[in-house]
């Protein structure tokens, strides 16, 4: 099984030229689209979104993910091999987030040209080294036949949560296509008041803790723990983002109310 | 063979998650996305697509669809079992236009927990919930074993088209990518003028009834019966619901020129 | 292998369709998307992207292929035999270019009702002709069985290249999802200096030739060669077609600086 999770959207060839070498070098293989809409260059969106979506696909699965604004300069492509699977991309940090909740075991660089398309390009390693190396760790191929062991592996920063005098801070971490703002808060960190104070950037707003969106009245907010065990402020059919002018990487400040 | 419809999007990670679920517990499982991109919460434009695609599908195929404002809430998740196979989401009236036109046999609640992810969300039952009924399903499971058949599944109405006088009194189903107009007039009950009359809320107009597209001039207006037998307002290479102003819901008055 | 291109979207059912045709013919058919974004009735972004992913598929790939304003009219549905595999859709110049690269062997017409859907509307070819046309091929299906050879089947152009006087011309061929402007140009025939200047319809810019986007700062411009050996004028990490107002069609001249 390959995930593959990527900026380059749907309506160029360039997905299905990577799938299209996976299965000419692996027919067999089961291709499942984690997504193709990262927005262009974001790293950190990735690395969310392929870290969430790893963990619910089984034992042994190959995880390829391309973001890859250095495509082409000394960045080093490179597999990652974890106690639950593999993890094929570029060496920026975005596929760190993912592998370290598996456990990392080795980091490998991919230099065997024969692993390779026999012509590779400095645009898209995506379809001409990625995308072999997956195909090739589905078929069984050791991680060590692609390149030397690294040591170094480039890793990106997610800010922690903290807690004092009874503010809880943390940060918005994602918002989805309903407009649920994903923060960094986990169920357990959460303060155990039912009524909370949420401050953002730009709004200040006072907030019942529920259990499901439909426990606020249609377009009234509503803090409740999603569908990733963190705490997320959503609308009830409608967008909470908009509504309260979020964006990824805004402070957020959590108090009793 | 199971296919999945929500309004999911695919920016984010739910659908793959929900792909991951099934293929963790059937590995074996053909997958086939109707779309993703229902509007948000609309019910009846996923019933519409969901009844419309799910009768090109093998006998014995596994539909799952998500549309679910009340995720969470005392709604319930549910299975139907119809003579060509089988329909799982939840009880909101989604499912049922498709399952009533393949003859339903038995429907039943999903409560049974040894058949759902060992945590379920009040937020994802898409993930949590359906994704583990499908995959089971494809394998064999019983519709039986998921819980108690339930006598009472909420039914979502579609308007009926009415004759009298000469109008054809019908509405807009769906206004599809290409701005196409489906109505919910079906082909043996059209008028049979070949010149009529079409008056939208805000647009009259005087159309000739074609067979293709193409039967009118680039960028002029034709009557025709679509893909699913339903009759359709198009404009030959052009938008006719943005040229019309047209919306889904909107009431349609036909009558011979 | 079946891949599937068309300006269907993903909102509509459309495609679910043709899939749900293929896996009832031939439940065992693995179907890839190349895109189904193609711009409305744009049949040269489709040949150009067909062309480019097409030769990424194993030998014996059937290719599906629709963007048909002229569907239900005289245009003829038809498959395209090649060296490599097969292409299906309508005879309106769509599949020639990939065809060609692949070497064209036979063109046969598709009126065999057995090999049809029963039913088959004129607005709807892709899901009642060509779905099942390809589900038949890719089980083994001779190409005659579909109906008579065909000897004159539609060609699109695409410009040539022009060198005079120290001048290269060529036109853009294609925008990518990230902005990146793609010539005609192909690395062989191109100048050999490493400073250019670059003439567009409405700016003139002196630029590097690079050998990868990270060449150029950040938002700044450079020329490059692209994953399909094609000279292409990029921002790294920007969107150069929006910097340069570039579009399909327009002419570029090329000297060196």
């Amino acid at each position: 099984m390959i995930t593959l999770t990527s900026d380059f959207g749907l309506k160029d060839p360039y997905v299905a030229e990577m799938k299209g070498v996976i299965l000419t070098i692996n027919p067999k293989a089961t291709i499942v689209d984690i997504t193709h809409d990262i927005a262009k260059f974001d790293i950190r969106m990735a690395a969310f979104t392929l870290a969430s979506a790893a963990s619910y696909f089984p034992k042994g699965a190959v995880h390829l993910a391309v973001v890859d604004p250095g495509v082409g300069t000394e960045r080093r492509p490179i597999v990652l091999e974890t106690k639950n699977g593999f993890f094929v991309g570029p060496d920026n940090g975005l596929l760190m987030l993912a592998a370290q909740s598996q456990g990392i075991e080795h980091v490998h660089e991919l230099s065997n040209p024969n692993l390779m398309l026999p012509k590779t390009s400095n645009t898209f390693h995506g379809r001409d080294i990625f995308a072999p190396t997956a195909a090739y760790l589905d078929k069984g191929t050791n991680p060590r036949e692609f390149g030397a062991e690294i040591k170094d592996p480039v890793i990106t920063c997610f800010s922690a949560v903290e807690r004092r005098d009874g503010v809880l801070e943390g940060e918005v971490l994602y918002i989805d296509g309903f407009g649920n703002i994903i923060t960094n808060i986990k169920e357990k960190d959460m303060l155990s008041s039912r009524l909370l104070d949420v401050k953002f950037p730009k709004f200040s707003l006072k907030l019942k803790f529920g259990r499901a969106y439909a426990d606020a009245e249609p377009k009234e907010p509503v803090v409740l723990v999603g569908g990733y065990g963190l705490v997320e402020i959503a609308v009830n059919q409608g967008n909470a983002a908009g509504k309260f002018n979020a964006k990824v990487g805004d402070k957020i400040a959590v108090t009793a109310a």
